[in-house]
This record gives C-alpha cells, structure tokens and sequence, in this order.
C-alpha cells in the first residue's frame, strides 16, 4: 500500500482478496502496510488489484515463503517482547537457566541477568529431553515461579511450547513462546504457535536448510501471528570440538531475504562454557538483533547443561562486550550510510 | 526370567518392583520373557531379585536406553503388523503411494502391490509438509479408503500420525502408527504411541545418531508399548547425487545393540526412483527385516514425491529380486550355523 | 566412430582433431571406438566431423566431465589388473592387510585371501598418516614383498602411491596404484597417474560430491590412461555408529553417469570389523563391480587398522556369501533382460 | 627452560635428547623457551631432564600432537612475515585476487589492499581446480609479477604451493607459503613444507576436524618449521545458503589448545559477496588473529572465483570495520586483565 493509504483502503483490499476466495494478511510496517495474499492456487492477476485506491504495487513472490519474504514486506519487523525491542536498534539480551529449578534459582538468576543489562529471561518449564528418564521440567510450576521472577525484576519472559497440550499454560504466563529445534517442523505446533496473540522465538532445526527455516516460520505468519523471531542455534556437522557448529554465515542470510529479526544462541551453538563468550560477540558483529544465553548460578550443579551455562560474573562481562560491538557497528552505520559510499569496478581490468 | 518360571513367578517381581516405586515391563520373547525396570534413579541392587523363583539373572543395563537394549532382552522382537511378522523369518514388504489421493488411485496401488507379494499398504492420510500451502493429505476420508483397501486386499495397513490431536483416529483406522522423520524427537508423540496398542513404525530423523534413534524408541517403550519396528530412511549430508543419503551400516548397527526390527525405505532414502531398486536390493543384503517402498500406479501425476515413486512393474521386479536375496541369505546362514565356523588369528603374525 | 570404422578412419579423426589444435583420446569399447576430443575452448561444429569416414555421430558433451561420461562412450570400460576384469561379467575381490608389516605377514595374507577366491592383494607401502609419529609403512622393501607374495600366488597387486616422489617405484612394482581418499583432490598425483600405463584405483574423498569425483577421474583420463576404476570408501558425516558413512548410492549413480567400473571398501566404509560382511553383501547387492576388503592374519597385532581387519576365516564366508548373491543378479539380470519388461502408469489416475 | 636459561643450557638439554636417539626441537618464546622431543616411542623418563641447568619442567605431552601443543609452549606463537606479526597485537590484513591474472591487474589489486591498510597480498600463481580443464595459473609469470607487485608497494606476499615439484620456485618468490585446503593431508607436501624456513599458511580441509588440523600442522613442526599460520576457510556441510560453512568456533578452539595464531577467510568461507564483510567482523570478534579476503579491481571479469571476491572500495569499509572491533576488543581486555574478574557460583544453588 502506499504510505498514504487509509485504514477504509486497507480494508477494501482485504475485501476484495476475501472475495476472490483468499486470505488476506495486514503487516503494517514503520513507513507503509503491507497485504500478503495467501490461499491461491496459482497466479493472482496485479491488475485485479493495482487500480484499488491507496495500493501501490502489487508484486507476484517468487520464493516457496510469502508472508516471510522481503519481497512482501521490505521493512524490518521489530518484535516487542514486553516492552524489549528484538530487531530494533538496541541489541537484545535473553538470559537464564536451561530449566527452571526452583523458585530460589530463577529468582537469583532473574535478579543476576537483570543487573547485567538483559531485558529478557529465558528458563524451561518443559523441557524435550533425549532421554525419556531425565528431568522434564517443573511444568506450571515453572511457569509461575517465572511470572514471579517477571513481577520482581520487569524482565520479560522466554519459555518454550513443546506441543499443543501444553501450548495453551505456556501461552498464559510467557511473554514470548520459544519453539524448539526439535520442534521446527512440528507443523501442528507451529500451526498453534501462529493462533495465538503473543510473539515466538522460532529455533533452526539442527540439520535445516535456510529455505525450511523460513517455512517453518511461514507455518506461523500463515495463522496471523506476525511476531515472529527467528534464532541459530547451531547444526549438526562431522566437527567435534563443539556440540554444534554455529552457522553464523545465516544470519546475513535471512536478513536478505526476509524482514524477519534473528538472534543467535552461543549457548547450545557451542556446547561449551568457555565457547559462549567468543561467538555470542561474533554473533553480534555479524549483525545479529539479539543474543540468548544460558546463565546459571550454579553451573555446576544445573540439572541439564551445566557444562555450557555461564557463571552471571561471565555473563556480565558478555553482555558489557557484546554492546560495546553492536554501538560501535550501529554508529559506524549511521556515518556509512550518511557517506553514501559507491561501489565501482576498476576499468579495463 | 527362566525359560520355566511361571505366570505367577514373572507377577511377583513384577510385584516387588513397583513395591520399590520402579515401573516393571515384561516383554515376553521366544525363548524366555524379560523384565525391565525404569523409574529407578540410580542402580537397583540384584540381590533384591536374583532370589525370587525363576529370574534367571539381573543385568543392570550400562546403555542410555533400557527396554530397547540387547541387554534386557537378548532375543530379536517380532512386531506382527495385521498377520505380518516383522523381524521374523520372512521379508517383510510395505508399499503404496506417499498420500491417498482418491479413493481410486488408493485401490488401484492396494491391487499392484498386493499382486507383487507385498504384504503391507502404505500411504499417507495426514502430510508433515514444508510448505503450509502444499497438500496437506485427505485427513480422515484417506483413512476410509486405506480401510476399503484393506478389506479387499487383505493388505494390513501403515500410515503415519503427525500429531496427538489426529493420533486417535490415525490409531482406529490403520495396524501400524507410522512415526514420521520430523516427528522421531517429537517427545509427546513418541509418549502418545506409547500409550497405543498398536505396533509403530518409527523412523530415523535426518540428522539423528543411533543413541538419539534407539532412545527415541525408549519413549514408546518406557510407556508400555513394546511393538516398535525401526526404519532407516536416509540422512542429511553434504553430498548432491541423492536427496538424502541413505545410511545401511545402521542396520547391522541397530540390530547389535537392540532386540527390535529395522526395515529400510530405499524411496525417501535416496529420492530418485531409479536408485529405488539397487539401495533395496542393498537394503535386504545388509539384514535388513524389511522394505518400505513408494509405488503409485502413475507417478507423473502424484501430488507428492512422484519422482521417487516407482510404477507398478518396477516394484514387482523389485519384490522379486528382494525376496530373492532374502531367501539366499537365509538359507546361506542356515548352513553357516550348522558349520558353527570358528574364527582364529594366525599364531604368530 | 561407427562399428566398421577401420583404424585409418580412427587416425584419420585424430588428425582432424589435432589439426585444430585439440587433443584427441582413443578409448576403444566392446562394440565400437569413442574418440573424446579435450583443449577445446567452446564448443566444436560437429559438422567438423560428421562427414569424415567412419563417424557415427559429434555429441557435444554437456557435463564438466568429458571423457569418463557415458555421453562420450556409452560402452562399460573393463579394467584389466593382471589378469581380472574389473567391470566385467564375475565380481572383483581385493583383499589384504592395511600396510605391508613384515614378509611373512604379506605371504600368509595372499595365500589366505587367494584361497578364500580373491584375484587381487591390497598392502600399503607407502602409508598417508594422520600422525607424522605413527608407521608410515616400509617404503619399497614392502613393494618388494609384495612383488614376492605375486609371484608365489599369482594374485595381482593393488597398493598406493601417496605423492609424485615415490610414485616410479609404486609404479614399478604394482599392477595397478591406488590413489587414497585425501589424495583424491592432489592434482598434481593424479596427472602422474594420467602418465602412467597402469590401472588406477581412485578412491573417493571423504566429503567429496559425485561431480568431484568424476572430475578426479577425469584428471587421470585427460592425461591419456583410460584405465581408471573408482572406489567408494565412506563420506564423513555426523553419524557416529561407524567410522565413516559408506554411500553405496554413489554406485549406481556413477553407473549412470559414467562408463568407469565401481567398487566398494566396506572396511574404510565402516571402520568396524562386524559391520564389514553386511556391507560387503550390500555393496554388491547395489551393482558394484567389486570389492576392496582388509584381511590380516592377526588382526589385534595390525600396526594399522586393526580394528576393521577381518580374520582370514571371515573373509572366506564374506567371498563366498558375496559371489553367491554376485551369481544370483547376473542370472536374475539375464532373465530379465530376455523378457523385456516394459514399464507403464495406469491409465486415468 | 626457565627464563634465566642460557644459549649453552639450551644446547646442552639438546645434546641430551640427541645422545637418547630423539629429535629436540627448539622454539623460542617471548618469555622462555621450549624444547620439544619428538622421535621417542613411548614416555621419556622426566628425570633424566629436570636435573640439568636452566630446565624448569619436563611435561609428558597427552596429545597425539606435541610441538603445536600448548603443553609445550604456553605462550602465543607470533609469525613474522615480511615484518607483520601474525598473533600479535595488530590485526593481520592480507587480501588481493583469488588467482594472479595480468600483471596490471595484481598490480592495481596491490595499491588497492595497500591504501585499505593491509599488510599482506595474496593472489595465486598456481591454482588447484576441480576441473582439469580450468584456468591453472600462471606458474612463474604469475610469482614474477607478485614479486613486481611487493616491490612497488611494501606488501608481504602469500601464495599457494600445490606440489613439491613447483615448492621451490613458490618458496624463492613468496614470503608465506600458503599451503590449501585440499592439501591439507598432502603429507608430503607439508614435509616439505617443514623443511622450509619460509613462514607457512595452513588452510584446514573442508571436512577436517580439529585434531587433524593440529596433526597437519604438526607435521610441519616435525621437520623443524615452527612458524605456521592456521587459517579456518569454511566447512563441508548440508547448510546450502553459502558455498561452505564458516566454522568460526574453531578459532577459540584453536587458541586452547595450541600457541600457533589462526586466521580466517570469509571469502572461501562464504563463497558470496554479500556475506563476506558480516563473517568478517564476526571472525574478528571471536578472536581471530587476521583475515585473508579475496579481492579483485573487477569482480566480474574475475577467471576465478569472481563471486565472491570484494571490490577495493567494499574492502576499504571491511577494514575499517575489523580494525574498530580490534582495537576496541584489545582495549576491553586489556581493562578487564588490570581488573583480575573472578568467576564465583551463587552458594546453596
């Protein structure tokens, strides 16, 4: 739509598309709305469309992903999670335990991340374990000893969904639902995931291509829920000095190609303690909108990845390195940008 | 247990394990029936059972996995899928379309494959896709024409539940509850298949180890449903030449470490239909109990995987080159027992 | 070249070749003579061509690859290694201990592996270690045994040659040099062995494509020596059950692409004794031309890759299990081949 | 030895290795030297060291790589080349074409690294390619220009050695031998390596992992080179969006273990423009010693590797960028080791 369109023109086009049979999507963005179209089976002629009052263009997507494209949506979608930003101007910070433990835990690392600068606290209630024998998590219990943390500190909250039966007491008391790698082609959870009012964290799965990624967070906007927050958190290679290999190379990646933000998770991205520091700042030179890190009081008395969790001393360094990075980057931007620099080839070689 | 103890000798430790707060499974074998305990955190002493009448032995177990391991039942589990014994003597052949499509095209696979000596129908009624616009599958109007084809053709049925929400009337319709890749850590299915009566087909996901694919299992055992059937359906790797790349060494892997079948599916396991018929032939070669196979009675016009589904008549070559190899390796090894070779190094060397 | 085309029309298209500063390659097949043509920039008008004597057809060749593609010679190349025919009609076995040890190891390992029905002996030499401090094999005192375990059992030789320096006195004693896994991209060895007038054996890279793979061969072939057999011998991947991941698709996907004959290292393809028999049977179950297997007489004494020797007992059965399932596709090929099968979709669905 | 060891403490600890029949191996750093023994089967008795003057420790080394072991040497190795300090407090800039094409046009490609601060150019004079068919390089001309291009400019160069046959002529010409990622198990080529006193460039394979990187390197160290450079260059994986994976985990990993500095090339490790300026902040940030970066005057008429080389105006802004993330990172910890933080768990948790 142009940036002079009205509410009545916006809702005209949505009529028209539901008219045709389709479904229509509203993404407003900082300078104009978009419209994504999805439900048809083939082509949508643009001049069904273009002559409307207040459209601007109406651009055919080319890629498998619509809803997720730039092509449909050339702004950033920033994400607010309880008032924190994600993919706006200041870096992000998540932080907490693997799982919820017990009330003192959350709250003493609640407290711990917080006097770091995180907005965010992260902390399993559910926990998807590999083995059907180990901890599973404290369930609502977890989630209420997290609502407290919120209430203590302000702190936001990021706890995972690890299917539809539980989906709807994580949706309750969380700020912003994390979906698992394992998860990230659950379709059925995505497909909830996309049914409610609060923003996702998406994980990559940890042997997804790019392209599946983005479907798998198409699965999500497809339902109308356009807050979605994508997340590497490291796939599986043949390497062995790490848990994962984090493929950093996808966050330019995905800001290619879609408006959606993508943080980066150091903590399950290396497997191990001494790892996080190095590649949670490289995350952020790379351009990362947000950081989600595995802080512990204790790290080595948690009861699931200890051996990856950061003592909140260790945090509190990161978060101080980290945005030193993302001003010194966000600054020499803004002077590039002003700079307007051009790109020639040397003639004649 | 003994090969003699009683009914009433394998109720009494199952009595006296759940009197200690442990969970008892008895998985009955040809030979002699085993007994797990999970529920124990940390090593049960064997004292407090190798005195009850008929245990035979108790064997902590050192694995991740329990119930799924060698170790606590030495004897190969036979799944019976609607009159079809999987694992057992005969090669078992599961075939048909990926997705019912119409009721037509369902019959008309039912026919060709049950005419080559399959003894199995696949297809799917619910399709985990990764695009949420592509076909999603018939829902239940497929399970109704997978049911038709099994009353005229006598072929048991295998389709797959996606989610717990469908997993109700996936388990009414079909014999066997196929557990797709994408879905091997989806832990509150694996729970819900678990909860069955019915046999699962489990499959590897794509990037998943041996222990993460045996474990998996443990999840639908631990909950008390000990007919699972494993399936290697190829892994994600560098290499091009096929979609995945099918990994036949887990066979003999899986079969040393655990007591249940694996069957292979050459179709998803390379991508291409003519490299269908070579990885199965392989497949049977390398021990495999059996084959699941794409087959569509016209794959150009197949709403999904068409370019990996054989015809009709490559499968019928295929059934019979399989079970041809089947039965010579069957009988080689009949031999080969009887022989009872002896394997010794050169002294000296 | 058409099937009566005399060996001076085939001079006379070299000539032709030549004259436009091309280079010409002769590769005789069963039924008819392939000239390949290589130094061209662009393509050449096959009008060039066509109407000299004897010229069936110019195909401009659509691949990187040129003269190992099927496009340039549709026929199977046979390689000849003293004496069996690898690539023709009965399967190829190579067997023997990782490295030459001692004299008496090597002639205890050939009489074993010729009674067992091998035709040719495998013993490195000259050995490519991860570890500059471990055994690099005994240098030409191990060809010398070699040379010495030939002429007792009259099995051919079939040993590596790891860099130009040594690559003369590999080639004077060897009947056909191997060219290992690492080496598969050392350009520089693999046009020395274009020079040479023996058999190659190239081993695929463990993270190699198909299309590397080929263009390897095709460095050897480019040189002039259309002698080449490749070998598949496992990709690295995440799975961690074997040592490497053996991709018995490549088979018959060279099969498809290329004219050159395949076989298959089930002992490097796994890196565990017990997995060897079962991909043995798999790989040639899946088409290849033969096999390449480690035997040691001791195995638990091995200065190399003990772990994946087999006793001499077991490559007996292992020989013999492998020529049994060899026979039953060869007969089952030449039923079928009678028969014709014709394959056809079903009409209307 | 300790610090106040003299040249004769030294020589007399070397005349003592040598008279057991071992190999001594001296590396001077930049508090106290270390004496490495290589050459020895199984453990050297401490004893017989620690009583001669100057000797501080005699550590038995538990890593199948010694000399590279930070066991041996605790203190960073910094290589000079052409008088920049790889692993010292500047960061590293080396870049130029991926092959040497014109002499203008590795002249004009020299000014241009030169204005944008590096002080090193890169640029091949013979080429390792896939395909025999490829442009190879232009041999001699190609080192004669390079030699042209660092006598016009100051800058150190670094080219690729492929085989022993051509290391002679790369090693009169060049200031740092690079040797490539597919020869990186060329052990033969690394010995030859060793026996240079040139620095060396060790790219890692694409599908290596970490302990034969170091073992790679240590063979170079065997032979008496101690000054080699690591350099991460991207890994073989699934993960399509990039040519490689860049593995920038490695980098700490690397710096754990072993006192040799690492690089990293975002150019191979990307293989895309557009990713190449975010990798290489993001390598810098995880504690890279330098970069090497492909750049060419015109991209686009590139004879290899074009699409991923920069303009000179792109690597002009990356430079500035990388030395900002340098500088500032140097300053933080320079702070934070004047601060001596100390890592606490929260007690009772």
């Amino acid at each position: 739509m142009r940036a002079t369109a009205s509410p009545q023109d916006i809702a005209n086009v949505c009529a028209k598309i539901q008219s045709l049979g389709f479904r229509p999507h509203v993404m407003p963005g900082a300078e104009r709305t978009a419209i994504g179209i999805t439900g048809n089976h083939g082509p949508v002629p643009p001049a069904e469309f273009e002559d409307l009052p207040g459209v601007a263009e109406a651009i055919p997507v080319s890629k498998p992903y619509k809803l997720v494209s730039r092509e449909v949506k050339p702004d950033n979608t920033v994400v607010d999670v309880a008032g924190c930003a994600v993919g706006g101007a200041e870096l992000a910070l998540c932080a907490g335990p693997c799982s919820v433990e017990t009330r003192e835990q959350i709250l003493v690392s609640a407290r711990a991340v917080k006097a770091a600068g995180a907005q965010l606290l992260r902390g399993g209630a559910y926990k998807p374990r590999t083995s059907p024998y180990a901890f599973q998590g404290l369930g609502e219990e977890g989630l209420r000893y997290l609502a407290e943390a919120r209430a203590e500190t302000g702190l936001g909250i990021v706890t995972e969904a690890i299917d539809v039966e539980t989906f709807d007491l994580v949706e309750k008391y969380t700020d912003c639902i994390q979906i698992g790698a394992r998860n990230m082609q659950n379709f059925s959870l995505l497909r909830r995931a996309g049914r409610s009012r609060k923003p996702v964290l998406l994980k990559r799965g940890m042997s997804n291509t790019l392209d599946e990624f983005l479907m798998a967070a198409e699965y999500i906007l497809s339902e109308g829920n356009y807050q979605v927050i994508l997340c590497e958190r490291g796939v599986r290679t043949f390497a062995d000095h790490t848990r994962n290999t984090l493929d950093l190379s996808v966050v330019p990646a995905v800001q290619r190609l879609s408006h959606l933000p993508i943080i980066v998770d150091p903590s399950h991205g290396t497997g191990k303690r001494d790892k996080v520091h190095p590649m949670a700042l490289a995350a952020v030179a790379a351009g990362a909108s947000g950081l989600i890190v595995e802080v512990h009081p204790n790290p080595d008395r948690a009861l699931s990845d200890g051996y990856q969790s950061l003592y909140p001393s260790q945090f509190e360094v990161l978060a101080d390195d980290c945005r030193a990075i993302s001003d010194l980057l966000r600054k020499r931007k803004a002077s590039a940008d002003l700079l307007g620099r051009v790109i020639l080839p040397v003639a004649g070689i």
